[in-house]
Formats: structure tokens, C-alpha cells, sequence
């Protein structure tokens, strides 16, 4: 029985311990196909992500060879044209077409940089990928090779547990057969003690006591002797317990240190560099994406600024210097006497005064009634402009909400195209613009009417009223009649005839000085002191050409013998001044630097500038 | 004579007011042509820019069906994956494969804003386009109508000049006439005088006076009619010389406003809105550009996030996690004694105390030695870890410079290319980095066999130091030999059994309770202690999985009765303890929540935070 009870016991330890040991060698190859899938996984995600750049890279070529073919047609339609040769000077390039321009430079742009986000992806971000698969398939063998070193480790430790293990069972197996081997001896002492009393008792009887003493030595000895064994059995069995506590606890560490630190280690190995390649190559994917997004920005702000600078009135400027023969104004009807008719001005003498004086008092009052009712159609119009205008720059461009990622995106898509440009709205507000504008152009012709006929009685008006009060003060002397200004036109000096006429501007300098007795022409004078007044820190003077309408106000200031620039205040155009110099030099009959001077190639240089 | 000179005269006026008026009349109709032209030139211009963003918007739809497709491609892949449904939980996502997922949804995104940017361009852009040709021809129309009403007030003040002019030449020629007639009446008079003087001489001589008295007085009369008509005349004269200059001051001034405002106003009137309409167009393409721009940043700064957020510590953790089963340490072995063997302990009674103590000391100098090797193997190891994660971490990703627009674009680029991916540069690398790698590996594999070593020794060395001190504290008392640490290992204080072994964390609490006599078991005083200490702030406390090597490492440090969160330091992490509470109420055999009070829902619930 009892031998039976101790066999168990050993196979129950041992198959303990197996099952323990086993459960760990499941775990430790359970481990490895960890540790394998995780390698798979990686190097399918770096498959997925190349082929997903190699296929992207492909959808950036065609893209950027879809807006190239986009741009080269527009450009080269733009080349071929006439007006291009036209607008070739930048100076009399109109900012609407600027704007085209430079929508055409973007889209150009976008192609160039969308061909290098593809050069990118091939060249950089795809290679870099492909190492990392290769890092990762290399790093996983040699961590398994380490992994397979520390398993190696764990069983021997455990190989060696088992060992010493066996080694205890058995000694200890000893040491209590040699204890109970011992107890039976004792049992047996005791047993011939109290046999030996017996004994005593019947040594009186029997003769044969020798024979007994013998025999209880006999079993002292071999107690002895058991006893001996048993110590031997006992010490061995400490020992070996000794070495299975010993190596348990080892083992015990072991197996500790590889679950907590070798098991965390032989990842590490694994993944040595795997994230921080990963995050180099994403980031060099987002520096492309980056970097086209803001080389993207700043050619949008190049047309931002171009829309900034969309200017109707520089573009009617430079329409207007374009075409500056159609639009300069003619010379102006002079006073033509016939067959030598010395009389040269209106007549004021009687017996036409009184029908002059009549007249000029009609012409007075029928100014100030025209005055005040085109007053109010002014007035009516501007308030129409204003409408007009915020109808025209009504700020409908935001269309950033098309563009929320957030929540549910069709709803707030539809709620934006109802609000900008649906068609009900589109064709309320087109309607509603068109009306305006109808309403802008009648009022605008009544206004012109009223405007044209107030101009011709003003100037009949002022004509007569400078004839009457020179007449009068020829006449009368010192009383001038109360109908008349108190300041008489006489304060505005009085020119020389050939003055006042166009030819100043296309004349012949040495003439006019002689004529006029000023040694520097007015205009010259005047506009070089206002140049150097308002002028010198003004970039472009002499090169940025001026306002048209306003060189040519100037210009007849000049020919009607004012002085538009006299007074101390800068609200000419800088360069309209400079514009009004260089027209006078220019119109000169003996250039300033003769024609002889200047080669064929200097001459098309300074036409550049002229 | 005289008479052909005075035709010559007229004709030559008439003929210098006519060229005059002719260059006018050439310069209005060349001024419809310009404006014309420029209306053209716009329309086209308008066109060209409906064309452009026609195919532009095919072009965004082709890209945004590429990305779409790209991305739907991957996706799809990945909805089918094992893996997916493995990672699907938020905190088993890996932090690699949500970088990947999120480049696809990157990628997606910028499907979805392409496509709004065609539709934005169809249904916007084009369309305010078209809107803006329709007005241009409209308002050219209309302001040619202005034109022509000013046109036909130069014609008709001109008109007027010109028969004023007539009617002043007429009157003069009469005067003249008048002024002949009356000259030569005076001069037949004066003749008449100087005859009548010789008449007198001759009249002594002849009777013919009365005759010639009656000559004088026809001649006188004559006279008399011939001044009044000279006066009548040269009245006459002078008020249609009066009319002539007053109509002349006038078809200047009117001829000065057409030229220095109304033609400046028509133009005006053509351009009514087109530059504000384009630039409103212009920035509605702006405003869509942008907010792709902004759009796609966002999903850039999104994948940036998470490339910084790659953690290789974290994912390891998850994989931990994930494969729990696989990590968690399995049980310590036990000791079991053999057949009822009592001794449970090292047992260091004599005659085995003098062989543990000799051993005990070769095992602390043998630890010494090998600790100071590894040591040294350890600092080469970190040394080498270095160099390997600075050339893994080397910031090589910048490609900004490709995208750079200035200059020689083709020169930098190849630059860049040179410095970043050259295969020269790459191989050169790569090779560097391998060599480093295999000299860690072997590194690492000496320092594991020997901290192997170590761990085995000192444990082997730790229950030695232990056994012995209590052996000599037993046999000795008082006295303890030199070699032993002055600090016993008996101020840890000493539990059961039963609390140093691995069934603290799947076992029953009341038995614990009963067994330890303590109330509460101590890691559920200790971890509480330790959250309520550091991690009531903490986000996802409790949601959040800890470190599975530290909620490990803590486990094990309770289960050999210490208490590893005593230390009133925050160094373990928070979730980690929270980790370790969580795994002791679920190893409970008598769950907190009986089973039966579970419904199969709220089971579930519970199972997705355990």
C-alpha cells in the first residue's frame, strides 16, 4: 500500500511539473508566431502603403500632365494672339488679363509641383518603404535568433529543476527506506530486548545464552549500521533537497526575468527602428504635401494680389495711352477772322451791348435753373452708382463651407449652393441688377443732356461776361455795372495768343521762347517743381504712366495758360505731372537729344520707357 | 483780283474746319472701334476662362475618382482583413496602422474636396463667368448708345460753329462789300469834289451848273445809302462775329468735356461691374482653392499627429494586450516536497552549514565579477543602441527644397535628390547601419547569457544569504558572521505562505481573508492608495490599458508579498496599477458582481472594459 501511496506521489509531482513546463514551451512558440504574425502584418502594411504610393505616384503624373496639357493650351492660344503682342510691355498689361495670366502660371505650377510629389513618392518615399520591409524581415530573424538563445536558456534551467528534482525524489526515497529500514532494526532491538528479558528468564532454563547474545549483538550492529545509512540517506537527501530549493529559486528568476524584461527585450530587437523609420518616411510624404501646399499658397496670393489690384481705372488708362491717338483731344477750334478781319474778340460796343447784357442776364439765370435741376439728377445718379456698386461687390465668394469634413457634409453643401447661386436667387438678384441699370443709363443720358447744354451756356456765359466787364471798364472806367463779379477776369494774366494754343505741346521750343519772352516754358517749370515737391521718394517716377484724363486735364491747364499745378497741395497724380513733362518733351519739334545721337538700339531702349 | 483772294480765303477756312472737324469725326468712330475691340477682347478673355475651368473641373472629377478609387481599393482590403477586426477596438489599434489608415482617409478627403472643387467650378464659378460676358456685351450695347448721343451733340455743336462761321463770313463779305461801295462813293464824291473845283473854273466858262449841282446831290445820297448800308452790314457783322466767337467758346468747351470726361465716362459705362464681377469670380476660385488648402492641412496635421504619436512602447503593450494569454507569466514553480517530507526550507544545520557558507561566498565574489563584465558589456550595448537610434532617427525628411519655384527649379531639385536619396548615399548607409546592428545582436546576446548567469547566481545567492542568516540567527543568537549583510532579511515581514504564491490573483477573497487575517487584501489597499494618490486627474484611468510588462512586474512584486506602489513616488505608471486592480477583481473565483446578476447585455458592456 504504502509503496503504492509513494509512486503516485512521484508521478503526481513529476506530471505537475510537466504540465508546467509544457504550458511554458506552449507560450514560448506561441510567442514566436506573436512575434512571426507581427512581422507579417508589418511587412503587409508596407506593401499596401508602397503599392497605395506607387498607384498614388501615378494619379500625381496623370493629374500634373492633365493641367500642363490644360496650361499649354491656353498659353499657347495667348501667344499666337495679337493682343499679346500688344500687352507684351507690362506696363499696358490690363490687371483682368494679368489675373489670366497668373491663373494659367498656377495651374502650371500645381503641374510642375504635383510632378514632383510623384518624383517624390517613386524615388524617396517608395524606397525608403522597401528597405523598412527588408529591416523588418531581417530584425525578425535575428530576434528569433535571440528568442531561440533565451528558450534554450529556460529549458535548461528547467531541464536541470527536473534533474535535481530526481535527484531529491530519490534521495529522499532512500533516506526514508533507509529510516524505515532503521525503525525495523530498532524494532527489532526492542523486539530481542524484551526477548532478551524473556530470554533471561529462560536462559535459567535453557542452556543455550551464548547463542542469543550473539544474535542481539547481531542486530545491534546491523542497527548500527542502519543508522550509519540512514544518516548517510539523510544527509544526501538534504543536499539534494537543498539543490532543488536552490535551483527553484534560480529558476524561478529566470523564468521571471524572461517574462518581465527578455520577453519585452526580444520585441524590442524586433521593432528596433521600425517606428522611427516609419516616421521618417511618413514625414517625408507630409513634407511633400506640405511643401506643394505651400508653394499652392503662395501662387494663390500671387493672384490674390492680382485680384486685389483688379483696377477698372488703370486699365481705362491704359486703354487710353494704348490708343492714345484716338483718345487725345484735337486741337481746339481756333478764331478764324475772314478776309482780314482785325477784329479778333466779341464785341461789347454799342448798339450791341444792351442785346449782350440782355442775353448774358438770360444766360445767367437759365445756368442757375439748369444747375440745380441737373443737380438733382447728379444726385439721383450717384445714389443709383452706390446701388449698383454694392450690388456688384457684394462679398458671395465664400465657398469654404463646401469644404467642412465635419458632421453631416451634404447638408451643409446644399444649405451653401442655396445661399450663393441658386438659380432662383441667381436670376432675383441678375433681374434686380439689370433693372438698376436700365434706370442708371436713362438717368445717365438726361444728366449728359443737361450737362452739355450747361457747359456750352457757361462757356458763352463766361465769354460774355469777361467781354462785357473789359467792355465796361473800357467804357465806363471805374463803375462796373452790379450784375458783374466783383473780380474781374483781368487778375488771370493775360498771354500771349499763341499761349493759349495747342501748339505748346507739339511745338518748337526756340519759338515759343523767343514768343513768349520766358526763358523755361511755364510747363516745365511748374511741373519740375512740383515733381520735386511731391515726387523724388516715389517709386517709378517718370516710368509709371500717369492717368490719362488727368495728363491731358493737366496739359489743357497748361495750353489755356493756367497753372494746374500752382497750388500747394499734392492732389495731382505724381506721375500724371511727370506724364504732362515727358508729353511736352516728347512733343517737341527738335528733340532734346537729337535723332543723330542715338543709335537704332538706344532709340527702341528709351521707347520702352517713352 | 480781289474777289479770288476773298473766295481763297473762305474756301481755305472752310477747308481748315472741315479737316478738323474730319479728324474728330475719325477719332469717334476709332474710339467706338477701341472700345469694341476691348469688349471683344473680353468676351474672349471670358470664354477662355469658361473653357479653362470647364476642363479644370474635369480635371479636378478625374483626380477625385483616381484618390476615391485608390483609397476604396485599400479600404476595402483592410474591411476584409482579420487583422481588422482584431484591431477594431480603439485601444488595440496599433499606432503604425493608424497612421496608415489615416493616410487613406487623407487621401479620401482630398477625393471629396476635388470633387467640390469641380462642382464649385461648374456650378459657380462658370456660371458667374457667363453672367459676366452676357453684361459685357450688354453694357457695351448701351454705353455705344451714350456714345452715339454724344457723338451726335459734337456733330450738332459743330454743325452750329460751322453756320455760324457761314453767316459771319456772309455778313463780312457784305460788310466788306458795304464798306467797298461806300469807300467808292466817297472816292466818286471826292472826285466829284475836285471836278466840282475845276467845274468852278470851268463853270466861269461854260452854263451847265444846275446840271452838275443835282450830279453832286445824287452823289451825296448815293453816299448817305451806302454808309447806312455799311453800318446795317457791318452790325450785322459784328453780331454774327459776336455769334461766331460765343458758339466757338462753346464747341470748345463741349468738345473739352467730351474729350477730358465723357469719353472717360463711356468707358466707364462699358466697364460698369467687369472688374468687380471678375474679381468676385476670381475670389470665389480663390476662396475654393483655400479652403481645399485648409481642408487637406487639416488631414495633413492629423497624419502628423499621429506619425508623432508612433510609439513602439505602446504598441508593444497592445500586442501584449492583445495576446495576454501568451505574455502573462505562468505560475512560479513550487516547491513540493517529497512524500511527506517536512523540510520545506534550505536547510543550513550543520554538517551542510560550512559547504552552504563556502558556497554562499564563492557565489558573492563570482556575482561581483560578473556583474562588473556585464556591467561593461551593458555600457558598449547602450553605446552602440545609440548610434543605432541616432542614425534611425537621423531628420532627413525635408524635401521642401524640390518644391521651390525660384530660379533654376531643375538645378535645387537634383540637389535635393543628391542629398537625401542618392543610391550612393543610401547603400552607404544602410551598410553602416546593418554592421552596427549585427555588433549590437552579438552584444546582446552576451549581455543576456550573462545577466542569465547573474539572475540565477543571485537567486541561488539571495536564498542562501537568507537560509544561513536565520540558520546562524537560530544557532547563534546574538552573533552573525561578517560576510553577511548587516541588514537581515527578517525586517521584511514575513507572510504565509499562501499570500507569496500565484493564487492571489486567481483565487478567493474570503479565504484569503481568512488565511492572512487581513481585511482588505493589500493590493487592493495599495493600488487604491496609489490611483487615489496620482490618478484621479488621470483620462481613461481604468479605460486605458496599462503596460502589460508593468502591470506584470507589479503582480509579481505583490504575489512574492511586497508592496511595489508603497514608495511615494509616481514612477509606476497609473494605468499600470489601475491594470492590476482590474486583474485582481477579475481573477476573483466568487466575482464582485455575482454572474447571476448579469444580464447577457450588460455582461457583454462590462466584458468591452475588462
Amino acid at each position: 500500500m504504502s509503496s503504492q501511496t509513494r509512486f503516485k506521489k512521484d508521478k503526481e509531482i513529476i506530471g505537475e511539473y510537466e504540465t508546467q513546463v509544457k504550458e511554458i514551451r506552449n507560450q514560448l512558440v506561441e510567442q514566436f508566431k506573436c512575434l512571426e504574425q507581427q512581422s507579417d502584418a508589418r511587412i503587409q502594411l508596407l506593401q499596401d502603403l508602397q503599392e497605395f504610393f506607387r498607384r498614388k505616384a501615378e494619379i500625381q503624373l496623370e493629374y500634373s500632365r492633365s493641367l500642363e496639357k490644360l496650361a499649354e493650351r491656353f498659353s499657347s492660344k495667348i501667344r499666337s494672339s495679337r493682343e499679346h503682342q500688344q500687352f507684351k510691355k507690362d506696363q499696358h498689361l490690363l490687371s483682368s488679363v494679368n489675373c489670366w495670366y497668373l491663373v494659367l502660371n498656377q495651374t502650371r505650377r500645381e503641374s510642375r509641383d504635383h510632378a514632383t510629389l510623384n518624383d517624390i513618392y517613386i524615388n524617396n518615399v517608395i524606397v525608403r518603404l522597401s528597405q523598412i520591409s527588408e529591416d523588418v524581415i531581417r530584425l525578425f530573424k535575428k530576434s528569433k535568433d535571440i528568442g531561440i538563445q533565451m528558450h534554450e536558456e529556460l529549458v535548461k534551467v528547467t531541464n536541470e529543476l527536473y534533474t535535481v528534482m530526481k535527484t531529491y525524489h530519490m534521495y529522499h526515497t532512500e533516506s526514508l527506506s533507509a529510516e524505515s529500514k532503521l525503525k525495523e532494526a530498532e524494532k527489532q532491538e526492542e523486539k530481542q530486548f524484551s526477548k532478551s528479558g524473556e530470554l533471561n528468564v529462560n536462559l535459567l532454563r535453557h542452556e543455550d545464552r551464548p547463542q542469543r547474545r550473539s544474535s542481539v549483538r547481531k542486530i545491534e550492529k546491523m542497527k548500527e549500521k542502519r543508522q550509519a545509512k540512514y544518516y548517510e540517506n539523510k544527509l544526501k537527501c538534504t543536499k539534494a533537497r537543498n539543490d532543488y530549493l536552490l535551483n527553484l529559486a534560480a529558476t524561478n528568476a529566470v523564468v521571471a526575468k524572461y517574462y518581465i524584461h527578455d520577453v519585452s527585450d526580444m520585441i524590442d530587437c524586433c521593432d528596433l527602428g521600425y517606428h522611427a523609420s516609419l516616421a521618417r518616411t511618413l514625414r517625408t510624404y507630409l513634407s511633400a504635401e506640405y511643401s506643394l501646399e505651400t508653394s499652392r499658397h503662395e501662387g494663390l496670393d500671387v493672384i490674390e494680389n492680382a485680384v486685389d489690384n483688379l483696377d477698372p481705372r488703370s486699365d481705362k488708362h491704359k486703354l487710353m495711352d494704348m490708343h492714345n491717338q484716338v483718345f487725345c483731344p484735337p486741337m481746339r477750334f481756333e478764331y478764324l477772322p475772314h478776309m482780314g478781319d482785325e477784329v479778333c474778340q466779341v464785341s461789347a460796343q454799342q448798339p450791341v451791348q444792351t442785346e449782350l447784357l440782355m442775353r448774358y442776364h438770360q444766360l445767367q439765370s437759365r445756368l442757375a435753373t439748369l444747375k440745380i435741376e441737373n443737380e438733382e439728377v447728379r444726385k439721383t445718379l450717384d445714389a443709383t452708382m452706390q446701388t449698383l456698386q454694392d450690388m456688384l461687390t457684394v462679398e458671395d465668394f465664400d465657398v469654404s463651407d463646401a469644404f467642412q469634413h465635419s458632421r453631416s457634409t451634404e447638408s451643409i453643401k446644399s444649405v451653401a449652393s442655396e445661399t450663393y447661386m441658386s438659380k432662383v436667387n441667381v436670376a432675383k438678384r441678375r433681374a434686380n441688377q439689370q433693372e438698376t441699370e436700365v434706370f442708371y443709363f436713362t438717368k445717365f443720358k438726361e444728366y449728359l443732356n443737361g450737362s452739355n447744354l450747361i457747359i456750352k451756356l457757361q462757356a458763352k456765359h463766361d465769354l460774355l461776361k469777361s467781354t462785357l466787364g473789359e467792355g465796361e471798364r473800357a467804357e465806363c472806367g471805374t463803375t462796373r455795372p452790379p450784375t458783374l463779379p466783383p473780380k474781374p477776369q483781368k487778375l488771370r494774366k493775360p498771354r500771349p495768343r499763341s499761349v493759349y494754343n495747342h501748339k505748346l505741346f507739339n511745338g518748337n521750343m526756340e519759338t515759343f521762347i523767343k514768343d513768349s519772352g520766358q526763358p523755361i516754358p511755364l510747363v516745365v517749370e511748374s511741373c519740375i517743381r512740383y515733381i520735386n515737391l511731391y515726387g523724388l521718394q516715389q517709386q517709378g517716377i517718370f516710368r509709371v504712366p500717369g492717368s490719362q484724363v488727368e495728363v491731358n486735364d493737366i496739359k489743357n491747364s497748361f495750353e489755356r495758360g493756367e497753372d494746374p499745378l500752382i497750388d500747394d497741395q499734392n492732389d495731382h497724380d505724381i506721375n500724371s505731372a511727370a506724364g504732362v513733362l515727358k508729353l511736352y518733351f516728347r512733343g517737341l519739334e527738335n528733340p532734346l537729344f537729337p535723332k543723330e545721337l542715338l543709335g537704332p538700339d538706344l532709340h527702341r531702349q528709351t521707347g520702352v520707357f517713352s
